[in-house]
């Protein structure tokens, strides 16, 4: 530790340590960020790290704690209005959330992190399966053989967006406010969860 | 060069090289993938990488060449059927020629890579907006002042799905046929290339 540096006993100090790893691995992905660089961010012992985290997995699982609880997310969705403008409320509610977080720091780190780690994608897979849009699905009124499947298509648009606009800044989806985006997206999302989803034959 | 290695006269040299570099960008992404180990996996000298490719970019643009050329599907998805079935062509045609790439190598490197850097990003964009979805947005018949609005929505969502289906491997999306994924996904793509936008009114 430096002389000047924070210690175990310093209120704030696992704030810090956490706010420096939540900036690494947003910028440079899992596999690209150490104990010792977020250490050394916040002015901290490389021990201190561990004392408070375990591991670069602890750490990395408390980084990405989102500024929302997703699974609190659910009966909010569900409860605050009728369920056929559900997709409606899907849209506006993830725009917000990501748009609310600097730089979107935690969601980037996750796909970052999923495409370069199978540990990070099976991660990232359940949270959005399990914790999200399965238990969405299902309170939408999907019967538990189609819950998995209008989840992952719900799972899959929202993903694209999210990747299109602050991955690849694709215009004019990028730019555009929520309120812009939810009558272009709602629509899909409304078919993926509540719709019919063999509408159309296969040809 | 190694006593064994390959030669620049060699016929097949060339290959191996992109063969070896198709490997690197695929499994690691841009920045963790060296002209070094590549020359070492493909048993020739950095010099001879650099010969045939210039540059690590150059390297890595020759890596990324699809198996088809996105641009020449355009044509052939505009005249092989009706515009209201363009959505299912779509669908149908990607998924088969991502699934014709073993391990979908360059897709995967280019969806890594441009989590990881701007200019990889702004290659993708060009790619995904310029060379295929806004042509084929405007040969379904898109104005101009909507090309870019449909293509970046269609963008999102095949971006989606092979990040659902080939990363996160999302069940039933990662191990659905294409004749299962053109009924789920096509509508969406439909409507996104020539149906209504704004149905859902603005909340």
């Amino acid at each position: 530790m430096s002389p000047g540096g924070r210690r175990a006993g310093d209120s704030g100090t696992r704030t810090a340590v956490l706010e420096a790893a939540k900036r690494a691995f947003g910028a440079q992905g899992y596999g690209a960020t150490s104990v010792r660089a977020v250490a050394r961010e916040a002015g901290v012992d490389p021990s201190l790290v561990l004392h408070f985290f375990g591991s670069k997995d602890g750490l990395f699982e408390a980084a990405l704690e989102m500024p929302v609880d997703p699974s609190a997310l659910v009966p909010g969705l569900l409860a605050s209005g009728p369920v056929d403008e559900l997709g409606e409320r899907v849209v506006r509610t993830f725009v917000d959330v990501w748009d609310a977080t600097p730089g979107q720091g935690p969601m980037l780190a996750m796909l970052r992190s999923s495409v370069a780690h199978a540990d990070s994608a099976e991660r990232l897979r359940g949270l959005l399966l399990r914790v999200v849009f399965r238990p969405l699905a299902q309170g939408a009124g999907a019967a538990d053989d189609e819950a998995d499947r209008r989840a992952a298509l719900v799972a899959s648009q929202m993903l694209g967006l999210a990747f299109a606009r602050y991955v690849l800044h694709l215009e004019p989806l990028a730019s555009a406010t929520a309120d812009e985006l939810v009558p272009l997206v709602a629509p899909t999302l409304q078919r993926y969860l509540t719709g019919e989803l063999a509408a159309t034959p296969v040809r």
